[in-house]
């Protein structure tokens, strides 16, 4: 039988696909649902064991999944940088802020890997979406019925190496690519943000949802540890890819996961866009 | 005394700029507007001897260059990606167009890229701005009074290497980096609206006017031809920025462009900024 898993949760679908998904796979779960990063009125967290605490008390995290016998942990779901200058801190807090404060300056993904390593620490193993609820990795291949033609294909390929540079640099982990031209990078804003955009761009240069082009990428960044934090997508991601008139989405092969993979994939017939996962 | 300078005109200031530059150096100007591309009811073209056609009729662009007794040429100014498929094309653009979708489909430099060797190919000689109108041309050191502090410093090499990185694939030439976090990239949309949104993150990550955090950066792409296009920026940029609550501005040091010095040194120390130029 695994071990219990503590899931650190931020906001979107993530971390109730993640709890869901370990649930089913045999483990028992215990949820700290982060104030700032959860998303306010989502109540999928009361189907768990759970907390909910503020992301400057590490000290009250550590002990109350040891109360709870947790020995693995993970964290899942968008986290957003805190403001340093206003977060409540526990005492283990305010010993680590100043290595939180040094991680922070090194970007979103040193942030994460700072996260992870204090968790560590303390004695907690920490494993990844792909061990705890493998079934939201995306594998290779096309999802649904809708296929990517050579157009497709080589925009894709196009899409990886801008995503692969950049994620070298822990900038983004998606872009948006039609007939060659970079149509949107994504940096702070992220990906759902960087999706809209490309509607208000000039028409000849991208697609309608009467004339799809284009395809978003997304994959997972050379910086980032695949534990901590991996591109994601889901329905919304779907319907946002349809919405800016993309003919379709490519992620990375075992380095993307997808939430509700059905789902998604009934989203992207009924909408005639692509999905497919692509082994880089 | 130096050739007449055909100076093919997009839209922005720096045609302006060039044609005024020039014609300060002594140069006899002749300026072809693109429609599609020029600024609809910016009249300074009517300062200097002109004619505005469609970017499907290279035949009588270089009739008019010909006949005017053009020896060099120069493109400057933003050139938008026309619609191929409604472009209203002469003999020549029949002949030229399926090189053009060729260079198209690899990115706006290959384009432009195209679009000067097609002017070579007629015996023109392309030059570029940093010849024609070198006062435009961006020094090493500080324009204006203000001056970036060391956090400044760390966020524009951050910046400069996400652009280069970048511009390595022919995507943008401007990111917005503070303290260590990459708040925005530029690709299709352009460094204006790439800009803007920066306001439109969570304040945290970001500055404001009263309080200025972050930088912007502009450096060539390694891709791209310094004849050709050259990163530029001016008063209105400067303005973009102050909205954004950003502290300042870098700018590789003879590899960008800044449209009226004075003004631009003016406008940024009335609104705080820094203008920096650096030597990579």
């Amino acid at each position: 039988m695994s071990a219990k898993l503590g899931i650190i949760a931020g906001g979107g679908d993530l971390p109730r696909a993640v709890a869901a998904g370990a649930r089913a796979d045999g483990r028992e779960v215990f949820v700290i649902g982060l104030t700032g990063s959860l998303d306010e009125g989502d109540d999928w967290i009361g189907d768990f064991p759970h907390e909910v605490m503020s992301p400057g008390a590490p000290g009250r995290a550590f002990k109350s999944f040891r109360r709870e016998g947790v020995t693995d942990i993970l964290l899942a779901g968008k986290v957003d940088r805190p403001d340093f200058s206003s977060l409540k801190l526990d005492m283990k807090g305010v010993l680590l802020l100043p290595r939180a404060l040094k991680a922070a300056r090194q970007g979103d993904d040193a942030l994460l890997r700072f996260l992870v390593a204090m968790f560590e620490e303390e004695g907690f193993r920490a494993i990844g979406v792909a061990e705890a609820a493998p079934g939201l990795v995306c594998g290779e291949g096309v999802l649904g019925r809708h296929t990517p033609d050579d157009a497709h294909r080589a925009d894709m390929e196009r899409g990886f190496a801008i995503v692969k540079a950049l994620g070298a640099l822990d900038v983004g982990q998606a872009a948006v690519v039609c007939e060659g031209l970079a149509l949107a990078v994504e940096a702070a804003e992220g990906t759902d943000r960087m999706i809209e955009r490309v509607a208000t761009l000039r028409q000849a240069l991208r697609g309608t949802p009467r004339q799809r082009r284009g395809v978003l990428v997304k994959a997972l960044k050379p910086t980032q540890d695949a534990k901590t934090d991996m591109p994601v997508i889901g329905v919304a991601t779907v319907e946002r890819a349809a919405a800016a008139g993309l003919a379709g989405i490519g992620l990375e092969a075992g380095g993307a996961l997808i939430v509700d993979k059905a789902l998604v994939a009934a989203k992207a017939d009924a909408l005639g866009l692509f999905v497919a996962g692509v082994k880089l």
